[in-house]
């Protein structure tokens, strides 16, 4: 029989789907760094990418996968043999603690579990038992479990208790809100393949004037990752890198960027809302919970308990080889657990359907006792809820 | 009039031009780094990249600049406060002084001068001079000067003096022999977006197991550069990254090592060679002087010194905004000295005809007395000499 499912969909929080556009744009002939055309696309990207950041600080760049960038602020800002603290909820939050560890911190880890929110109160409690912390680094979004955590509160006490606070806001920024100049926060640290729809390859730092004077105070123990020289480079006019920026994908983040732009970032930001409020609607509809605390917020994936009766490692498996639907499973502890709904970047209402639709499938071959349909429709009204456009004078 | 020079050429030494099949698979839909599509590419790049290293050594493989991997050699290999020593002889080589430095090492640097070669009998009188030496930092080929180091020699004297020789094979790789396991070499790192015909973005390091057991030997001051953590997830069968890969850069290198392969490594050093010849032949037949000493292995980039009374800084930039063909000029106190020539990677015949072509008559734009197609036939003569493939059977 021929395979129906030869179609392939990459439903992942990370690489995330790539514009079509965006694609294009990095096929064009590679430009030499330092001509024109291509300094003229690295100022326009570094402008934009303030505009997502939602900050007047220097949002640094590096050819790097997004951890590049956590390490970036790790090297920065810890000092060897000083305390700092690492607020954790999964295996990106301990990505932290290696890090700190590596760099030769002393670290206090808060481990609020897996699966739960870093809670401000318990931050405060520490912050005050450990009156030597000079930095705090926590998370945005917690890609192994799906749960966001409350930056803006997390960042009052740590501001209050004389920290700094650095996020990795790799699979969040984009897609869920983090003002950073609203709220103050010290460093934002992402990545370009989840929202910003660009293949992996750019990491990004937005760092204000207190984390880059804290770096400046003591250097060595860095060079690629440095601060100071990024950013020396990058206010130069027009703007320059201390190292070979990865121009192809600097192509694509350009036009990436301007569809963020384009669509707005309060209606991507929206758009993100209801597609994970419609994967907890489906969910639901399925009998099955939604891993973590229920939240408004957990909009980049939603992680799905996996029934008991069946083998939860082949989900994903399943759905890909069976289906060719890529979703990712658990990770660490989570293996076999939970599956993971992504929405994050490029992705929209159909997106969402098709996942369901072969998640369901997936499942019933599995033998769990599943209604096709009812997820799926049941994240078919949260869009018609939500508000179909007008259609278009014809 | 119209602009007869609309159509653009990038002949520089990095960013070098990409093949047209190579962009092609990075505007392939991005997959996700753990899918079975992927990993497939993923290990038989890192087969290949063996190949293109001539090891049996890990050539570890990093989401990052050539700059990167450099700093990889040092962080992992440097120890605070202990000496090493740097034999550079131009702008990349004193790159190594920078990183050595920032990671706490004494450096004894011994610099050769801008446009000589390191010699072996010098580094040996050094080291016999600084017992405490245990890692000899030097360059295969020096970007900002055209100069390509006899790395055989070097790394004989650095091992007889007790020492590991780290090389910047950046631009070098994959364009000029490097025979890793032939000659000993310890570590050798390169980049992409030179003689790999890959767009920047992912930085190699081949490592021996000697090199690899003094990093073990001195773990912490990194992460993400670890070797012996981007090891172990490349020996899992199948290969693992700790971080995620830049994977549409990885799709690009699969094709770029597949023309490698086919063309034949030691015919692409040839070419390289043919190119290299022609490239200081036309200089030659110009009146002009290639910078450095003569060499029949500097072929990765020719630099060619300019004519005195004419601005030397407005050549490249003629060249480009006028003719369309962007070359780089001197870097650093080269500046408006030198025009670099590059012939690395995905370079032929025809490039270094339509490179000398626009060179002449920038030169003569310029008000520099030349004679139209000088250098071109020169060129044209070396490549007859080379010998041209017989006709294809009709």
């Amino acid at each position: 029989m021929a395979n129906l499912f030869h179609k392939q969909y990459l439903m992942t929080a990370g690489p995330t789907p790539i514009p079509p556009a965006v694609s294009q744009a990095m096929a064009q002939p590679v430009l030499y760094h330092r001509a024109p055309a291509f300094v003229e696309v690295y100022a326009r990207c570094l402008s934009r990418l303030k505009d997502v950041f939602q900050t007047q600080n220097d949002v640094l760049v590096f050819a790097a996968s997004g951890s590049g960038a956590m390490e970036s602020a790790v090297a920065n800002l810890v000092r060897p043999g000083e305390p700092v603290l690492v607020a954790s909820c999964g295996k990106f939050g301990e990505r932290w603690v290696e890090l700190a560890e590596a760099f030769g911190a002393e670290v206090v880890h808060h481990d609020a579990g897996w699966g739960n929110r870093v809670e401000p109160a318990e931050l405060e409690r520490l912050l005050a038992e450990d009156s030597g912390v000079e930095v705090v680094f926590t998370t945005l979004s917690e890609t192994s479990t799906g749960v966001v955590n409350d930056i803006q509160a997390l960042t009052e006490v740590a501001h209050a208790a004389g920290a700094l606070i650095a996020v990795d806001a790799v699979s969040g920024l984009g897609a869920v809100p983090i003002p950073q100049d609203d709220w103050g926060v010290d460093v934002v640290v992402s990545g370009s393949q989840k929202a910003l729809m660009c293949p992996p390859g750019l990491a990004f730092a937005g760092v204000n004037e207190a984390a880059l004077a804290r770096a400046e105070e003591s250097p060595g123990r860095r060079a690629y990752f440095d601060w100071g020289a990024t950013a020396t480079g990058q206010r130069k006019d027009p703007p320059d890198s201390p190292f070979t920026p990865a121009v192809t994908l600097f192509m694509g983040l350009d036009v990436a960027l301007e569809m963020i732009e384009r669509e707005g970032l309060e209606d991507v930001f929206e758009r993100h809302r209801v597609l994970g409020r419609a994967a907890r609607a489906a969910a639901k509809a399925l009998d099955l919970d939604a891993f973590g605390p229920e939240d408004e917020n957990a909009n980049v994936v939603t992680a799905i308990k996996l029934p008991e009766g069946i083998d939860g490692a082949a989900v994903p498996k399943l759905m890909r080889d069976r289906f060719g639907v890529t979703i990712a499973g658990g990770q660490g502890k989570l293996k076999g657990r939970i599956a993971r709904i992504a929405h994050c970047g490029y992705f929209a209402p159909f997106d969402i359907v098709t996942t369901f639709a072969a998640f369901e499938m997936t499942l019933r071959e599995l033998g769990h006792d599943v209604e096709l349909g009812t997820g799926v429709g049941a994240a078919q009204a949260v869009f018609l809820e939500a508000g179909v456009p007008a259609a278009a004078p014809a």
